[in-house]
């Protein structure tokens, strides 16, 4: 099978078809197991990793980087780009990933504006990866998001899945609403009306999946198989009197848990704050940590085809 | 002999006993010597260290990063977690150290709050080691002191040693003083009396040493085998006058040393700042330097024992 | 022939003699070559570089990062020092890189301060390269440059080369305009007066080589091989209006490369703000991106007989 994901960029999941995205889930299967046996394996041997953050994202940056390292490859950091890079001297995204270019075989960026990945991988002359772009999208999370749900409940097809909490600039929910339109996923959608999935995406997503938008959280998850849970900031409402109404609405307890469905899979793109209580920790359905750990495998996975060193 | 340490967290020296201790020293020489004859050893190969650092030490962190890319491993490196995790954004330690636990076989944490390792280890799901709680434990840096005076001095028994500057916060004092419990030392605490070291230690250590605390650094120096300097700092005083009076009066010069006893063996954790003047870095006798050289092998010793990978 | 580089310093581009920045240059020929064929080499495994950045440039130090990993090295990074090393409590340099010589094979320091280069060499056990100290120096940069212009013009002597923009804080040009002195080049500096070389370096260089200056870069442009251009700083004036009336008068646009010597190589340190048009990188003479993928060989060759690896 050719692999057409050698050489290319990932800015957008829509990037990428299905195929390609079964492509990603079965090599990260793969090299999982690999990692099981031997930590360290020799795909991308003399490969170099640059992580361009622009934005401050430790958890995101160790987990491209340890991936990198799993696959024998070595890693150029910059944890805080913005401040510490010509950005601040007025240079283009595009000239500065140019000159990058030169000093790395792969580029990730995590910038804070929307589009500021495709203006990267234009100046670019390595493959980049958009490690979220503002509110606009995260890609790779929803590759290992992906990936947890197949592990957890060990197919995507069939599920009923329950979104909940700020869906409007989440952009871990951009992206992987979006990804389920290639699967027959029943989609509900749960959050304040104030942060309700843009409506060009919801439309979309309407033409390809059953999909329901509600308040009602403890409904939707009487039957829910999947329940994935992102955190609603304060600094997204004008009026912190809006925020404080809602913002103990959508918390995930215990009692919630095993009263409306206690085999759901519960799933976080964290970092969680109180939106999800610590007594769930124990569940065996709470999935946020595995699927935490599951990003190393997705990435390795993604790094390894676009650097065409998959088997 | 089986490996008490493999696995274990290091969160105050206190969680070590005495063979456990001599185990990192003995390790810590076969290393040093090793290292000498080729600079790259392959005992932790493929293994991940994750140095998150949420106050800055280039120092301590650049030594832990030496000590495992010596031992053939690789690093993750987050050098102001603080601004640039998930920590601004309201996530516990246990959280974050739980996540990084997918990423790396073992982490060192420093953090200004006390007490902040222990609730990281209790989190994580891999080994932690402590570089640092606020003005609590530093139990790295007692194992490199006590490498040190065994190779300044021969030996650890028998020595008199003196302890001078802020032992009230140096937490450098706290973990190497508890240390000394294991052998036979007589300890002499010098400073002013705002910065005394705290009273449980205190009263702790006279049940197992000779312990004599005083303000007289010069009469101290006369029997000293071991004199160990610690900085004074401006703003552990709430009213400047007090830290103008005390700072001066802790001053090692050249001709303090040459006038008490010129063959002592002069330690500071470093930085110095004008505590140690810089004629005093000719002497055989300073060993500052040398002890900062030693952390590189007592790290390394620490880490191949808890990831078993030593001899 | 005796590697004459082996455990030096390089703190100025005036500390190597016509023969050592050949051997570099020659080195960096060959190694490139080598990558091409093979990603990485295993020239300097086990050896570790730090990088220590007390001023921020991700640029310079992800291109002395790449260039050590391409030797097979390791990296110990500090990308912000200021803040986050000892700096701040009132170590001196020479304590900081005494301290670091310890943990790293070789040290690359960049630093606000003229002369802080020196300092540190002064301090260090091991050998110190200067990324740049304040604005004095950026000797590596033009070990790049001059490599860049063998590459793309076939050798050095006998070139016109013009050096316009910001020339008198610019420590590119410092350090580039020295090196100069070692061939046959006839060097035209157009800079706005208040911008111009400092009249030591420019007495210095007419003892040495043809040197004109002049504020008419058209003119200066229809002549020359290479046109090394650098980015003038709204900060370097104290008058506002002063800047905006020169700001815009040495602005490379590619009618006027087209109208006055299209043949000609146009260089720049990067990162370029609007001082280049961005019309002008499609042409065949537009160098400056290459400049800086050179960038990466030069280093690894400094590094490389410094470290007294080469072959």
């Amino acid at each position: 099978m050719s692999n057409t994901l050698a050489g290319r960029d990932l800015v957008s999941i829509k990037d990428l078809n299905k195929e390609e995205i079964l492509r990603v889930l079965e090599q990260a299967a793969r090299l999982e197991e690999q990692c099981q046996r031997q930590p360290k394996l020799n795909l991308l041997n003399g490969r170099i990793l640059a992580a361009l953050f622009y934005e401050p994202s430790t958890r995101t940056r160790l987990s491209f980087e340890s991936a990198m390292h799993r696959l024998g490859g070595d890693v150029l950091s910059a944890a805080s780009a913005a401040k510490t890079t010509s950005a601040a001297k007025g240079e283009t995204l595009a000239d500065a990933t140019r000159v990058i270019s030169g000093y790395a075989h792969i580029v990730v960026q995590r910038h804070p504006q929307i589009g500021s990945a495709k203006e990267a991988a234009e100046g670019a002359t390595v493959p980049v990866i958009n490690a979220g772009d503002g509110s606009n999208e995260h890609p790779t999370q929803a590759l290992l998001d992906l990936y947890t749900i197949r592990k957890e409940r060990g197919q995507i097809d069939g599920l009923n899945v329950v979104m909940v909490g700020d869906l409007l600039y989440g952009r871990t929910v951009h992206s992987l609403s979006q990804a389920f339109a290639h699967w027959d996923v029943t989609l509900t959608l749960v959050s304040p009306p104030a942060l309700r999935l843009a409506s060009p995406i919801v439309d979309d997503l309407k033409q390809k999946i059953a999909l329901e938008e509600t308040e009602d959280l403890a409904t939707a998850m009487k039957t829910c198989d999947v329940l994935y849970v992102t955190r609603i900031q304060r600094e997204r409402f004008s009026d912190p009197a809006d925020y404080e109404k809602v913002k103990d609405s959508y918390v995930i307890t215990r009692q919630l848990v095993e009263s409306t469905n206690p085999d759901m899979t519960i799933m976080h793109p964290l970092p969680r704050v109180n939106e999800i209580a610590t007594d769930v920790d124990s569940l065996p359905g709470a999935a946020y940590f595995r699927q935490a750990d599951n990003g190393v495998w997705a990435r390795m996975a993604l790094m390894a085809l676009i650097l065409d060193a998959a088997e």
